[in-house]
């Protein structure tokens, strides 16, 4: 998928929502688990609840992968079944030497069909580039992530400068802002602003809304742009909104809640 | 596997060879492609061949990934093969938020049975600790990688030292030398020694000799340590040593050749 169909979306649903399929076999209904694919299940009830309000699905690979090969059907039958005018997101921190990058990128990109992969930013360009070497595919690159641990190495100083800030004026020379995209914590909003001065055309991966505790007004106001430039992930607080058989209808609330809150904030800073 | 059992092994077999399984679908011998499971076949018969001059293997996981849900299965098949008192180490690179990184460990020490996996340090310690925490499993942290790439981060000066220097002493906090490995790359001998006197008792893994150009003997007098202290891995250079029909004797040669010389150099610098 390119920006401008990405754009269109947000402009159309009044959302930029990103719903993260971080779906546990444990925290499945158990009406469900008796299902052949309890996982693919899940996701398929939960995406026919929640598509009207996101305009982005992010699997979370580690929850597939935990389950082994089953796992990785459950992952491609799930990514098959998301409507193609939403952007899909493999959210996999991948990240090795070039040829090994290369695999990786074909995993996500052609043997499944993702339209994105996040990846780490620690063994540099080379690391990164094979994943930009896909038409209309993109790179979601960590910058600064929502975790405790983000500030171990993230805000380290190198001349003054944080690490993270480091990493995105690197690497926006190897992409430009219709492939490349940031990871950028909502729990560290008043970073936001400073990483737009610096990157104004480049759309964010923000996680931390909801079960993390970010603030969703807060996000909007420093990190958006005049097309939107944000993709605000929320996963938890969504698909595990109850833990009963209405878990989909649940789910469709809390999506379109925030759907609501972000069509507010879309009139108010979009700009 | 302990650290005890990984020394004797290195000591029996007068060997700190790690043989990389990059196993590319592509490079399989003609011949192998019409059994059912290509790369575990190529996989058995490498391992059959070079399991006498080796101590451990480490299957590099987009490898099997880039084939999805059937690479898994080749994947598994393959390290159930490999012979329980050779260490195995699943090269992934993984990394991610507390919970998210808990669930790639179970994919890697639970799902599967390796004993250790390669992780990425951007994160921080919350990214890394969840690994930590398996009995008898094992952490190998990145800290200076092989690649070209290297130089854009982690040679980055933080209070005038490099950032990976920085990860190497943040991290040997969070676990031991029972614990916890380091990749410092065989293209970057001269880093060795000083990582060595920073980390005494930790063992490296140490790609990059071989295809990469590393130079064996400068990296085991410089990461040398008592119990040895070093895996030293090749891939391209065995598993690929011939494109034929007779690819495992060439395999075999070659790690021999790699082991005889291991073998002075144990006598030489284990000190």
């Amino acid at each position: 998928m390119n920006k401008k169909d990405l754009f269109d979306q947000i402009v159309k649903k009044k959302s930029y929502l990103c719903v993260g399929l971080d779906t546990d076999i444990k925290k499945i209904p158990s009406s469900l688990q008796k299902e052949k694919d309890p996982l693919f299940e899940f996701n398929k009830r939960i995406i026919d609840a929640t598509e009207k309000y996101c305009v982005a699905y992010k699997p979370n690979i580690a929850f597939y992968e935990a389950l082994g090969a089953k796992g990785w059907e459950s992952l491609q039958k799930t990514l098959e079944y998301i409507p193609s005018h939403i952007f899909t997101i493999a959210d996999a921190k991948r990240g090795d030497i070039g040829n090994t990058s290369t695999l990786y990128a074909r995993a996500f990109f052609e043997t499944m069909n993702f339209d994105s992969v996040t990846v780490a930013p620690y063994m540099g360009e080379d690391s990164v580039k094979p994943f930009l070497e896909f038409k209309n595919k993109w790179v979601i690159l960590l910058a600064l992530t929502s975790n405790t641990g983000s500030k171990d190495f993230q805000n380290l100083k190198i001349d003054g400068e944080d690490l993270f800030m480091k990493v995105i004026k690197t690497s926006k020379q190897w992409g430009n802002a219709s492939q490349l995209m940031y990871v950028v914590g909502a729990t560290q909003a008043s970073m936001l602003g400073r990483i737009r001065k610096e990157v104004p055309e480049h759309f964010f991966l923000v996680p931390g809304v909801g079960a993390q505790g970010g603030d969703l007004e807060a996000v909007s106001k420093e990190g958006m742009n005049k097309e939107c430039g944000l993709l605000v992930n929320a996963s938890r607080s969504i698909i595990y909104a109850s833990s009963e058989n209405d878990f989909a209808d649940k789910a469709a609330a809390e999506a379109k809640n925030i759907q609501k809150e972000m069509e507010t904030y879309l009139n108010k800073y979009m700009k």
